[in-house]
């Protein structure tokens, strides 16, 4: 079975969570700049998950690059990452009409590392279902930002109860580390 | 005609339909983790849902994999399914916001049945026009599934009125049967 | 210029316009059937509007299978025809809200006409551009379903005024017209 | 890495935008004719949108048929282009729902601008990846609507707060000069 029809799902998925999100920077009553301010942390988590989906949907499409067979088990853990990231625009929302508030930025945090988690276990299945010679898992040898990555987040869940800001740094900092994702296989493709 | 574009636009209304129920998930009004519990009938509904919508993604893909030429009945019976799956975020977000009520418990297998039993005549209907070697028709050849879950989703129904947790049990039990859908199909594609 | 890309992205528009129009679908507060009942119109508006869309997309296949160049014109007459399609939601919405009152049903059939309108522009450019050898030409020659549609639009708008229920029932009239639309291609196709 | 799966990401981000902002047409209260009428600076500003949105996925499909190799970078810049398209159903709904108010305009206007400045971006860096041969940059030579379009987005901001109509006429003028937006590429694709 091939990856065609899997990745245009997973398009699809990720094309309307990305836009959906939107819904939820609702139109204020008030026709002026100042009424519009106030919006200031639903846009700025619109951005933080924006670069977030886009950083997903970027590795998805890397990794199924390298992947040319598909079993049941894959997709799976592709729906189940897909589960994990359709709740992005909910805890997006939550954390913005909440002004960033405790209990909010944890559960965003938690939201990014169930994803990342789900993340994790589709790119295992995918390197065991290429065998040995897989392009994917020399890709991934020196997984650093992987490994690193639900640290951060861990981290960052638990300091949310105290300093909400510095976890959005965090997950900030996280989504930089990320925006250059391609490099890693792009090499290993490179090199083949 | 090819299945390409039927694939394709039905791939489409299945990630709006798995995304869109993620609206019904509102963003609550409070910022502690105690105002979002009260959000877990309304969450639980939404992971059934995923699933069955999943489920249902899958064995359309399994199924038009063995489906090389497309009628106007099997276009109009994909339509028929989907019009079923369209109104699964409503009796889904009926059911999650009424804490799982009798009703609304009911109206929620009634919509699985009608949806089971649009595409048990979609998989007939493409039976019909692949002819006597049909790979679908060999590998669909024992589906006790097939068969077994209407008559568990009439049941889960009429218990419904007495007993709606029973029929959620129900309804998780045959999601729980249909998760791993392809090996009939994976097997009968193999032993050809 | 292929049809590929032109053909995607009306498949997502007539995707997500046959799902969102379900949002209208808004789920009651009460959780017994009585509170369903008082949704019937509404419902009907969407069954309606969904068998339209699926003819639409059914048809706009049919025609696109016939298309292998894509001019200028063809691209905004296809957004064309997308723009009246994409304002179904809200005249369904006004419509089933409304339990089909005068005004309500004179606008969705307004809209439906001017759909109607606009695909035949399409249609038009299609022709023109593939030259007199056109398949869609043959197609197409003794059209009486596009040349009555219109016809019977306008008499169900002007009636709306007097009595709705009659426009409604040739409203679904055409529908069930159009419901097997494919047979006149495809017999000009397998004339070729 | 080639540009199927950009593309097809881009047709439905682009394909969800065009259709979700219909969702600000609100079902309005009231059966008659009356009521509508009062939605028409929002249904002006969905048609305004509508066309742009148009415009964008037009070019945007012509700009990567001259694209066959897809860098990080252009990855990234076609991501931010989309990223101020999904705000304009937001600048859109304000707009719209207070009647072209300043503010609401000139946000507006500051939003298309952002969206030139993103596509000219995502051009530069197809141009330079596609090395000094490209057809795109003998097609964009003499780009008189490029260079001009974002002078008259800034002009129309800047005028907003004193007269906003003559912005929203600025706004239009634009949309009919990049109505027929493919006569450069298609030329310099024919003369190839």
């Amino acid at each position: 079975m091939r990856t065609t029809r899997l990745e245009a799902f997973s398009d699809g998925v990720l094309a309307i969570i990305i836009t959906i999100m939107v819904l939820e920077l609702k139109v204020p009553h008030g026709e002026s700049f100042d009424t519009l301010i106030t919006l200031w942390p639903v846009f700025l988590s619109y951005v933080l998950s924006f670069v977030y989906i886009g950083i997903y949907w970027n590795n998805h499409h890397h990794m199924f690059h390298t992947c040319h067979a598909v079993t049941g088990g894959i997709l799976w853990a592709n729906l189940h990452l897909l589960f994990w990231l359709s709740l992005v625009p909910f805890s997006t929302g939550w954390m913005g009409e909440n002004h960033f508030a405790s209990h909010t930025v944890a559960l965003y945090g938690a939201n990014l590392l169930m994803a990342a988690i789900a993340y994790y276990i589709l790119q295992r299945l995918i390197v065991r279902a290429q065998g040995p010679e897989c392009i994917l898992k020399r890709a991934i040898a020196g997984d650093w930002k992987g490994k690193l990555s639900p640290v951060l987040y861990a981290a960052a869940i638990a300091l949310a109860f105290w300093m909400p800001q510095v976890s959005l740094a965090i997950y900030a900092t996280v989504a930089a580390i990320w925006l250059i994702p391609d490099q890693r296989i792009e090499r290993a493709l490179g090199g083949r």
